[in-house]
């Protein structure tokens, strides 16, 4: 039964599994299908149309795995491929900006409202766009914030670097009096403390991640769609398109818990595959 | 006739553009190709099995634009790829790792020799290996440094975070009484001047991508490949693979001089041309 099938989600890279972790909790029973592209991470330093391209065959190798739903996880290209994204594609496909944004007006109080983001996720204004759609007196303070994911990637979690570049990042934003601050890239909810501590006990910290798997649960109930009377925990199964030697021991960080091992994939022999048969 | 062809040169990203700009000192007069695979940048935390397979799509494609020669821009490929590019490839092909490690054994008194470069780079032990292999008695000390990518790319270039990280990446080197410091990635000859006051005025820099223009014109010298009696300078023809709508912008700073319009180019449809024909 449709029910019955995994969930699947995509990510750039590893980030994604910050919000498969999200999806564990609010949904433990369901089986998850990852798919990160390792060999072609980041997108959030790309252009649209490549952002575009790689989504759909991200999406289009998940729906080769027979998934019910997709779950785009990846900032980048919720915020510029998901309407293509629904369009082209049969299943329901959910990304994390809405959710983020909808959090976001729920938990403010003044409307001034923080986004931080990859440079190609705030360039395209689909936070900002999302906000002031919903709550024309909001006022959207975004700043891209690119050396982020790299000091996270680097484990400098708590490192006095990590802490002068968020200064340097957030300091115009809570000058502007926000309220609320939206984390929109999966890597950022790793230096949720750091980023607390620059940001002030008076920000909302808004995890696009957490956000997103709440918002699944509901869409997918209402659309009777989740699994029924599981008396097991979900599997999870990964797939990347980089060697997964290192895997097991990056995911750890993001996920906090084991998956299968993973597979790796080719996209791009998939992607002719599939155009020719 | 073959010598008044174009010389290619490729890398991950637009970072090569510091090789192109000493090939353009070295040889004033010649034409030059240039790949950069902005779709799938970065390659430097890419595993070696995907680095050698774009650095063969990439090869590939400049000798589709009939290069008499390709130099490889990219520290990463040179280290992972360039034996099977070699045997691969007809024509000659040129890294930046031989002619790092010549130039530093030539300016090293104490023969204690410092390496930063990618992770991937200073995993692959090619620089480390290289020396050694031609002078026993050295000391190697290697460092990754995958912040400095995002920090020149981020245009922190003279900025008080760049100062720390290079500090905390620096420093166990210059314990280790190193006397020559190879800049193993085409990114860190634009902070050069942090590094040098980093490193301290008695180590000396060896920029691999000046190592590396020297190197191509001695080879195409010796194999009577230079163009002749050029009385114009040569041209640049960059081709990228993501969108080319900031390459101009990003590439003054790299190149310090203009380019011919770059065009837009999919390896992936190449390569799938090229295997079907």
């Amino acid at each position: 039964m449709m029910r019955e099938l995994p969930i699947g989600v995509f990510d750039s890279g590893i980030g994604g599994l910050t919000v498969v972790r999200q999806l564990r909790k609010a949904l433990p029973s369901e089986d998850i299908v990852y798919l990160g592209d390792t060999a072609r991470v980041p997108y959030g330093t790309k252009s649209p149309s490549t952002v575009v391209r790689f989504a759909c065959e991200d999406t289009q190798f998940l729906l080769q795995q027979n998934v019910k739903a997709v779950v785009v996880a990846c900032n980048t290209c919720s915020a510029w491929a998901l309407p293509m994204l629904e369009k082209k594609f049969s299943v329901p496909v959910f990304g994390v900006i809405l959710p983020g944004v909808r959090a976001a007006l729920e938990r403010t109080r003044n409307r001034r409202i923080g986004i931080i983001g990859t440079s190609a996720t705030i360039r395209s204004k689909a936070y900002s766009n999302g906000i002031l759609a919903r709550c024309d007196t909001a006022k959207v303070f975004a700043r891209p914030c690119p050396l982020l994911v790299p000091l996270v990637e680097e484990g400098w979690i708590r490192h006095r670097v990590t802490n002068t570049v968020l200064q340097e990042y957030l300091q115009p934003l809570v000058r502007h009096r926000i309220d609320t601050l939206i984390l929109g890239c999966t890597h950022y909810p790793l230096i949720k403390g750091a980023i607390r501590q620059v940001a002030g006990p008076g920000v909302v910290l808004i995890d696009s991640a957490e956000s997103c798997a709440l918002y699944v649960r509901e869409r997918l109930e209402q659309m009777k769609l989740v699994a029924l009377n599981r008396r097991r925990a979900g599997t999870i199964q990964p797939f990347v398109t980089d060697e997964t030697d290192r895997f097991a021991e990056i995911a750890a960080k993001f996920l906090g818990t084991a998956t299968e091992p993973p597979w790796r994939v080719d996209l791009t022999a998939m992607t002719y595959m599939s155009a020719h048969k």
